[in-house]
């Protein structure tokens, strides 16, 4: 089955479109995982447990396991969400050239992480990628307009033809779609762009992140970041958020109460589950 | 000291503006280190002592690390490299944002892989190279023109105002060197590309790949990547093979003569010292 046919299914037995971002900055771990052998781990299974009935996928970002404990609290939590039932797309951003590339599509292997999906960096260009497009049933997320504030320095520059970059690359996206498993990260953001980039691709999925501590525009990411897929009973997409959901419990927990904490990150997903589908 | 000026000594002391990419393919790994602990730290430890004398600095692709093994691998082949003198730049083309690109930026810090400088992906915009330029000792080579077929797909897209996205890529490094430590990765394969660019900044040190497996141009790989830098008395710039040298072996080693595999990515590493310096 394919990454999108997947997510599909996921977010119609879940009724929700929320990727939950597993960020675990370990500068804000709580207590109650300090002491465990990988706290990036057990912080994240138990991140899991309170929130994944809300999950449509998981999203792990590669830059907070880069280190030989992280990469083994990155196994054992794709492995521990794929238990659940829930995919797992490594926001990962990458791309190199040639065999370099290759090494890192193996993360979507099953001698690799595992991963459902992966999010690349289109500016090395299409072979850079191919790897990862070549893996048929694997989603790939082609970055287009990111939601950070530097995101226009590159991404809506004027070319020549008069088209912003972001929207050549959505273009460009679709063209390295052979195999149906592209997607495309749009920012919430940037909701004047994300209306424009559903225009270019009107059947791709996007990945939208930004409608949590970034204070991205969630009817918009919702109206646009959704696709009507052939054959998929719900409008495929996924909305992400990471400290909005993963850290919830910062601000209700009480010392003692470790229930709470995690508690809060379960309520935290099935709120925005709920503001989402408000729109869909 | 920064690090451009710590490249310079070593380009000095040793004569050389080679980089030796560090990229040990498990798939390649000679019969000699498969028994170790750690194979690609066995391995990359004999190409160090074969190689360090010709060694500019050592350049290990993050992509061939991306496991707990290869994480730790990873940290003991910088240490080593610092043993021996040699600055060690890890090709990550890593950019994320906020919160996320400062746990990349980590791996510069002491605690983290102590890496001397690091490849960066401009696609994300300034913030999210800020945390890696913000470190003022440490080098930043964003990606520019790549040396892969793609590299053209975006990279050479004609923006309005008249000149190709790189050039313009060039020109904001150029503004986002305020501390000093940004060069450009330009790969050799693109030489009159490297001209060009060449000519927007006159004095960022480029970091040129594709001389090795990939064919580039080894004149123009040194007529333009390196630049003259006030107080530097040699030109300051970096000249990459990977394959070419560490799997040099492959070609000479007969069964049994180890000795002559590893001696082999020497001899290499010295080749291409030589052939680089008729043009210095």
């Amino acid at each position: 089955m394919s990454f999108f046919e997947t997510l599909a299914d996921r977010i119609e037995s879940t009724d929700s479109v929320v990727s939950v971002g597993l960020d675990p900055d370990p500068s804000r771990l709580p207590d109650a995982v300090a002491d465990a052998d990988l706290p990036r781990w057990a912080f994240n299974r138990r991140i899991i447990d309170a929130t994944h009935e809300h999950a449509a996928c998981y999203k792990p970002n590669a830059a907070f396991y880069e280190d030989a404990d992280g990469w083994r609290a990155l196994e054992e939590t794709i492995a521990y969400a794929h238990g659940k039932g829930v995919p797992v797309l490594l926001d990962a951003k990458r791309a190199d050239i040639g065999n370099t590339t290759r090494q890192y599509a193996e993360a979507l292997d099953d001698d690799g992480l595992g991963a459902d999906a992966i999010t690349v960096n289109p500016y090395l260009g299409r072979d850079s990628l191919q790897p990862f497009l070549d893996r048929e049933e694997k989603g790939v997320f082609v970055l287009c307009r990111t939601s950070n504030p530097g995101g226009s320095d590159l991404q809506d520059l004027e070319l020549a033809s008069g088209e912003p970059l972001y929207e050549r690359v959505a273009a460009l996206a679709d063209v390295w779609n052979e195999n149906d498993n592209v997607g495309l990260v749009v920012g919430a953001t940037a909701s004047e762009e994300l209306a424009e980039v559903r225009e270019i691709v009107p059947e791709i999925p996007f990945l939208v992140p930004g409608v949590g501590a970034q204070g991205g525009d969630a009817e918009a990411a919702v109206e646009h970041g959704l696709a009507a897929r052939p054959g998929a009973e719900v409008d495929v997409g996924i909305v992400n958020s990471s400290r909005g959901i993963i850290f919830a419990g910062e601000e209700s927990s009480r010392p003692g109460e470790e229930g709470t904490y995690f508690g809060a990150a379960g309520d935290a997903a099935k709120r925005l589950k709920k503001r989402l589908n408000r729109y869909r």
